[in-house]
């Protein structure tokens, strides 16, 4: 993040580190669109009764009112008033209530889009970012393998970024439906709450987890074990997920409740599908683990999180579900399933962990220098003539002597400066035209300090660093 | 806009008008790259002080306040509050000050982002629209021919446009000077006054922009029929441009204050040499037009418009000049210059005048088939190695009828069916590997009919179709 930056929680770029964001956004959209999903983008408010109903982070929002109204914000209800989204998944189940008559279902969209969380300023944690999501929503109904589709197409894109320096990432699935079930057949009532103290298992600990169950959520001692221990079993294929939740089925007696078990066997099977299916696409890239909760409320049935290899500290970097009832209209439901980048953190650990760097500042790939500001004609016209082949050009922004224009150029990470034909010649040549630049022109690689004449309707750049890109320093 | 958007003044685009938003988006930034200008993204908030005290749009700021504080807003002063930019130029001006020793200047970028506007609901305007903005700025100076180059560069990005639908574009330039010295040569002293008059002529008429002069503005008759005059002068070289001016001075007896001509004059030799050089490098896109006044009170020196041939009541559909003043830390100065494409109402334009429509919604080229359920890794297999080759692919939602399968890639315009080989003789293969794809796969244009048989390693879609693009209906 640029140092300095004046509003705590609202990251900003330098122009070199904005080139790594934007070669990961422009990255994750191949990828999302090379499997066929859609873009979208989504007014940035959303009504307060929408923002308000959804979601664990319904108390971080940032609510809007316009200049004229300050002083009488009370007048309006909060539900009535406009917010700025805070994921972009309430947006997308609000876009396809509204939009369904014009929609294709199943609709498979991408969305790259800002969001806010008004979050208490001194928690450090970002006020603005950046996510990336996609999702598939049906109409009715959805399939079930877009739960064994889309963690993959995350981690093939995650796969993507690891030449921007992130570490191989493996996304961990668990699926409401079996916790559910496991919770119910114990003999517990609130669900939810469970789920809410499983959550906090990475941030406080088992023994803190399971006093939490037992004064919070009406566990014994028992019933908060066997939370644990169903939180602690992880299988990397179907078979030894089964057997593992099996056994503990009947150890704690939950297969005794057949509709409680019937619910978990549900879930068990699509999870044990899930990973069956990714192992074989691609093995290694989604394991079961059972102490995946989520703390949103609105998953109905598959639970992702995503962790980087020895980046456990910056947690789960890509999570999502699958959402049933999320956006209906009257009778009709659209159940979906997504997951969803934070990116900006990601950007982050790029640019501040592995060092991802810009290859340069500019885009432009030669610097055309100018002799004299009379002869700035001379230099504009190369240049027009290099954009016109697509090379992104800049053209010296003064008369400077050659040294102080090299060195804007070095300062921008420009490798290449092209010295125009000498501006005497030019003028005398007869017929006024620009100048002879087959004989006249050169161009200097500042890196190599190699200089060779040029024309600027040839000329092409060494192909190894034509490209304004993002390595990563070992 | 797609059709019943929930929120008035709040924009939001199907997925096929989006792909030509997008699109959009994708060739501006690719010719201000392709001009040396380096993208930034700032934060979509800034200061309620920093907002505040700049520009015209002054009045229609939104406001933050974070839930928890709802009912609190008063005890915090607009000033220390956090609204949303209404532009990108005052957010540019804050970041090159509190960014300034970690950039080369001239500073040279673009930005294409969301602003916001707390207008009134009622007036229908956007209150959430794209801006795309170039400026170059500089530290301490900035040299004139940045006034010539940014509205060339605007122009050639607008060029592109036109495959859009977007009419040819004529940038209409003046000079804050050149008024300001003609203004107070007439004698008149509320120089603001009188250009926020002025800018009313497309509005409200002549008749009506006199009365306004004489009444607000303290002008007697012939002073505001003088400024009418010098607002209808137009021209597209320098040297018409110096002698209407000029004859205008003496008329008015302009010259007479020596002063007040003098700035004047400043103004008119840099306007006659912007015109000039855009005439040289790109004829008839830049004309002196002095009645263009801008609303905005911090252009110091050149103010640029750009109507469309024959969209006249779409307005300036490109805006900026040069401000002086607008940034600064302590003594330093940062002056730039710039220009802000109003980005959704133009692409509202090309959807709903121009017509311009997405090729297809799903950038997917191809739709794998499957025929049925248990076989479906079979159409996965075909489509990654498809993608694996760069060619977006979908996968059939379900094992439905084949005629359900195609009718949903037509809906989403995907040209392309891939009919697997036969999944029984698939299953007959001695060692169980997928298809034999060369001689049993197949593949249809179902725009054309026409079916081939087709290797997955291999295939490529036809050139002319391969590319989700953007038409233009005559």
């Amino acid at each position: 993040m640029a140092k300095g930056s004046s509003i705590s929680g609202f990251p900003e770029w330098l122009p070199s580190e904005r080139v790594v964001e934007q070669r990961v956004i422009d990255t994750l959209r191949h990828i999302f669109e090379l499997n066929g999903f859609i873009g979208i983008e989504t007014r940035a408010v959303e009504q307060g009764s929408s923002l308000l109903k959804k979601g664990e982070t319904s108390k971080e929002i940032y609510l809007l009112s316009r200049l004229q109204d300050v002083g009488n914000e009370q007048d309006t209800p909060v539900e009535d008033r406009l917010g700025l989204h805070f994921d972009l998944t309430v947006p997308l189940s609000r876009y396809v209530v509204e939009h369904s008559g014009q929609l294709a279902f199943p609709f498979k969209r991408w969305q790259i889009q800002k969001v806010w969380r008004g979050e208490r300023p001194q928690e450090g944690r970002f006020r603005e970012f950046v996510q990336a999501d996609i999702d598939v929503v049906g109409n009715g109904d959805l399939p079930e393998h877009y739960e064994v589709d889309l963690p993959l197409v995350m981690v093939s894109a995650l796969e993507e970024l690891r030449s921007f320096g992130l570490p191989k990432a493996t996304v961990h699935a668990n699926n409401r439906k079996l916790s559910e079930g496991f919770y119910r057949g114990l003999g517990l009532t609130d669900i939810e709450g469970v789920l809410r103290e499983i959550d906090k298992l990475d941030k406080i600990g088992a023994d803190e987890v399971k006093k939490l169950l037992i004064s919070e959520c009406g566990a014994n001692d028992d019933q908060a074990d066997a939370c644990l221990e169903l939180a602690d079993l992880t299988a990397a294929n179907g078979t030894d997920l089964t057997e593992r939740f099996n056994a503990l089925c009947e150890l704690h007696h939950v297969d005794e409740n057949p509709e409680a078990y019937a619910l978990a066997k549900q879930g068990l099977d699509t999870l044990a599908n899930i990973i069956d299916q990714a192992a074989r696409i691609r093995p290694g890239s989604v394991v079961a683990d059972l102490k995946i909760a989520r703390g949103l409320d609105y998953y109905t049935g598959s639970v992702y999180e995503t962790f980087l290899d020895g980046a456990q500290s910056l947690g789960s970097i890509c999570s999502g579900g699958r959402y049933d009832n999320l956006a209906s209209q009257g009778s009709k439901k659209y159940p979906g399933v997504g997951l969803s980048i934070g990116l900006s953190r990601l950007v982050s650990y790029m640019l501040h962990t592995a060092h991802a760097e810009a290859t340069r500042v500019s885009p432009a790939v030669v610097m055309v220098a100018v002799w004299n500001e009379n002869d700035r004609a001379i230099s504009d016209d190369i240049a027009r003539r290099l954009r016109e082949r697509g090379i992104p050009t800049d053209v010296a922004p003064t008369a400077a002597k050659l040294g102080k224009q090299i060195k804007y150029a070095d300062k921008l990470g420009i490798p290449y400066v092209w010295f125009p034909a000498d501006a005497m010649e030019v003028q005398a040549a007869p017929d006024g035209t620009p100048a002879d630049q087959a004989t006249h022109n050169e161009v200097k690689n500042i890196v190599t300090g190699d200089q060779q004449p040029a024309d600027p309707d040839t000329w092409e750049p060494d192909v190894a660093i034509a490209a304004q890109s993002v390595t990563v320093q070992a």
